[in-house]
């Protein structure tokens, strides 16, 4: 037997960031994917899955993207990522949506469990510190296969900031973003460039800390221009990047959410740390020297997760 | 003055094919993108443009892209993208669609012969074939620069299902569709191949003709799947196809509707036909020797466009 | 175990067409590289695959590319690429040239077998079609993974000239090349196309047969330019598309030469036909129903392989 | 006039350096591709054209590619790169060496400033700070349109050993190098990062002098393993980045050998600095802080620089 198969990509939701994530996916020929989302909604989600086929030959990918309500579709993946959730709707209380969502990954991880045990998977339901801690209790799989997505798509705001401020290439600023993925999150900026260059010699202490804020609120802000909705294409290139990294084995530095053990003085937490990202999963944790207000402000955001996950656990 | 400007590519209309077309054009990096809609839309427009970039530091790619209801945003765009229109709603006649859309692409159109008026346009809006006709009408361009979009997606599909069919690379299906974009529109299947074999000796006559079929009526199996809405990432990828042949002077052989001056026996019409798309915009109209069969559906699809355009002009 | 592991591509030949086959497979991250040649040559194999390395940073790819003369280093490739051989030298009779290239292949072959038991082996030393069937020989591997290349070259050089002639984009064209690799090549006109239009109604019959010409010397123009060595561009393009179709499984339709047990009348030659490329080396075979003329053309070069092929077996 | 035309990129020098970085340029598709040499090997450049120009229907890239030994083909170039020159033959001395190449990048200005005025021109013959002082004064163009390149490749170089030292992806090590190009130039250790993460707390000091030193000499170590050459893959990546960062208007920061007037504490002297590389070719030049260990390390690299320029001036 030497066939040599394509990788399968399940993504569990197909709404408009799992939709996306599985255009951008295919677009770089990772493998083949598959888009599952509830019976209610199979039709719109075979219906977006040919609709992107049908793009295939125009943008030359052979990539087979399906969609369906049947896990059974989805077996034997080598990586799943979970975007299934509610969004907060008004009069929800934040317990309601927590423990609604918490529901929703459970009942997705018991599927992924059954049907894909080897997988690698990735979450990116809200909140997503805590619902990667759900997978993980319900999947049981080791923890270098529990991925959470947030410091990608942090990072990715604030260097579009920086890049924007500056008038210079996306490809050259550097940054990256501890903790957890709220407004508590923790830009590091002393460990940010732009072509090697220390940001902070480059913009002023207060414009970069307008920057450092509207990185924190920046899901709202998209949340707040769409009046309907939140952010789609920029956590679904996080997601891609992620599924890349893992599937072409590249070893790439990647702040994601991680299952801490003694890390940054944390035991049995998920948290957003710097990573090496590979064919392993996450296969390194960064432990960085932090400051004392980068820890204490690390502190404030793992209590955050920590209060999120005492909704679920309790 | 040696500047190296970067292109500037407009696409009118935000909703799902103008956004994910934005995003295609910007992944390539063919230039900076401008998203425009009307002023009711004006932060939802932002809102697209915005999660869009914060996606280009992750997918790699160097494209300012805005979003604005302000037309004067758009001047001197290279290409402009018109995807503007509404959708037939339940007990809209025709003819009220038709000339509320001829309305739309007007009044747009008025907005890009003053902004842009060097620019190459392509239309999208529906009813494609004499969308195109309005905008040319108005625009008073020269015909080269006013192109509609139909038979990129129609092949698209066409081409799609032989893959699946045969299952074969995407990349080594070739067809094409001749004339008006709807259910009359002209599969050649004797002009089709797959990896240069003729299709016609790999699939049988009966499989080839509702292959052809399915194709015809591609634009309702996704509208009926999604239950709301219709598609818009083979679409996107169309309108990308005809911007990138354009904006790198690819010289791409590409079905477009184009002005027809006595090509296939019309003339003064807009019909889907074969060209060379480059720098210039439609360089060049292929007119093929047809069957008798073939000429009857072309002229069966010329008449459905004309009377379209009847309701137009009346 | 769900240890996602990279490719492992070696390359046999560290001369012009190994090296850039070695750099457009690291290019697109197809896996790991494995540039091997002999002992005498272990230094400027080692720098080749340092400096390409070295070039990864700026063109963005993560592919390990090793040099080395120690076939223990290659152990495990999914692929091997054989480029290895000598060019015939002035005094050199043909007959030498086989037999010495003959000798070259069978002992890399011993190698592969030993350490990659399980790949699929592309070859392309010259005289190709005899090689393969060498390499088939000393392998003793199935018939699906040893797979010889030439028409994948032989037709990029007829489509470059026909979109040359015609002005227009390379990826329009197509076309495909039976038979041997050599001056009675032969390419099916009747099978080519530009954007789906046949080429016969574009080109007149006195010009293709020029193309056609030009085709079947297109080596010997190379050769005859470069006035030392010969093509290497070209041939590496081939030999990565190739690599790519089976190791994204992309099930491309590619010529290649490939062991006939029947088809076109043929049984136990490797020969020039089109077939499908994936997972499993070559999938599938087309047998196209020939003209007279063709299948004669065919004949002639099925004999001038076994003339060659003759020189090695007696 | 509303035509979109290509750019036209010239390569001087139809070398291993030239010739690759045609390649990678027509890979890119950044436009066409004029390949010119000496009349004694115009047919070799000619062939190698060829060669890619057949290399482009499989690889899907558009990209005229013309080999010639008339400057009249190269004109109206939007840009142009040198890599022209001889290498140091035995028994040669530095200032023969010097001046050889001094008066071959003379004659190619000469041929430049005639045929391509409003040209940006990239130097990377060798002594290249020196050679791109030639240039400069030769053509008369004003000093954002010449450009050496040094510090691409000598941080590539750099980046690569760290890369392999963490077992990391390329695409995470940021660093940079300044000063001449040469035995002392000036990494800047400091300055460098993985994923964001200061090298300098993931590599012991003595392991990163043991890279700073390789990076150093590492020019020299390929050139000892080819045994006859030198390096080109890399130093066409190199190239190739820099071409794409200005015609595409990336506004990308990359470090290049730019004209001083007074930057760094130097006047009228081409040295490595950061710059900002954009339509307009250099943009800006970034001032660094120094400390005084890197100053002293820069001003050792602009006494050799103007050591080898005074050969040519004198």
């Amino acid at each position: 037997m030497t066939a040599i198969k394509r990788k399968k990509i399940t993504i569990v939701g197909a709404g408009f960031t799992g939709a996306t994530t599985a255009l951008m996916i295919a677009q770089k020929e990772l493998g083949d994917v598959v888009l599952v989302d509830i019976p209610q909604l199979e039709n719109p989600t075979k219906g977006k899955a040919l609709d992107m086929l049908e793009a295939s030959p125009v943008q030359g990918f052979d990539s087979r993207i399906r969609g369906t309500a049947d896990y059974a579709d989805t077996a034997s993946s080598d990586i799943v990522i979970i975007t299934a959730g509610v969004a907060r709707k008004p009069g929800m209380s934040r317990d309601d949506l927590v423990n609604t969502n918490a529901g929703i990954v459970r009942a997705v991880c018991e599927q992924i469990k059954q049907h894909s045990p080897e997988s690698i998977v990735i979450i990116l339901s809200n909140p997503v510190d805590a619902m990667t801690y759900v997978a993980y209790e319900t999947l049981g799989f080791p923890k270098n296969r529990v991925i959470g997505q947030s410091g990608v798509l942090d990072t990715a705001r604030y260097c579009t900031f920086i890049a924007e401020e500056l008038n210079v290439s996306v490809e050259d600023v550097r940054g990256f973003v501890l903790g957890g993925h709220g407004d508590d999150m923790v830009p590091l900026v002393r460990y940010s460039s732009v072509g090697g260059i220390p940001v902070d010699t480059l913009i002023s202490p207060e414009r970069l800390e307008e920057i450092v804020q509207r990185t924190r609120v920046g899901g709202g802000e998209i949340v707040n221009l769409l009046g309907n909705g939140s952010a789609y294409y920029a956590p679904a290139a996080a997601l891609t990047q992620m599924t890349e990294a893992i599937l072409k084995d590249k070893k790439r530095i990647i702040p994601v959410i991680a299952y801490l053990e003694g890390e940054y003085g944390y035991d049995g937490l998920f948290l957003g740390v710097p990573t090496i990202l590979g064919g392993d999963g996450i296969e390194r944790i960064f432990e960085l020297e932090l400051t004392e207000d980068e820890q204490a402000a690390l502190n404030q955001s793992a209590e955050s997760v920590r209060n999120v996950l005492q909704i679920v656990t309790r």
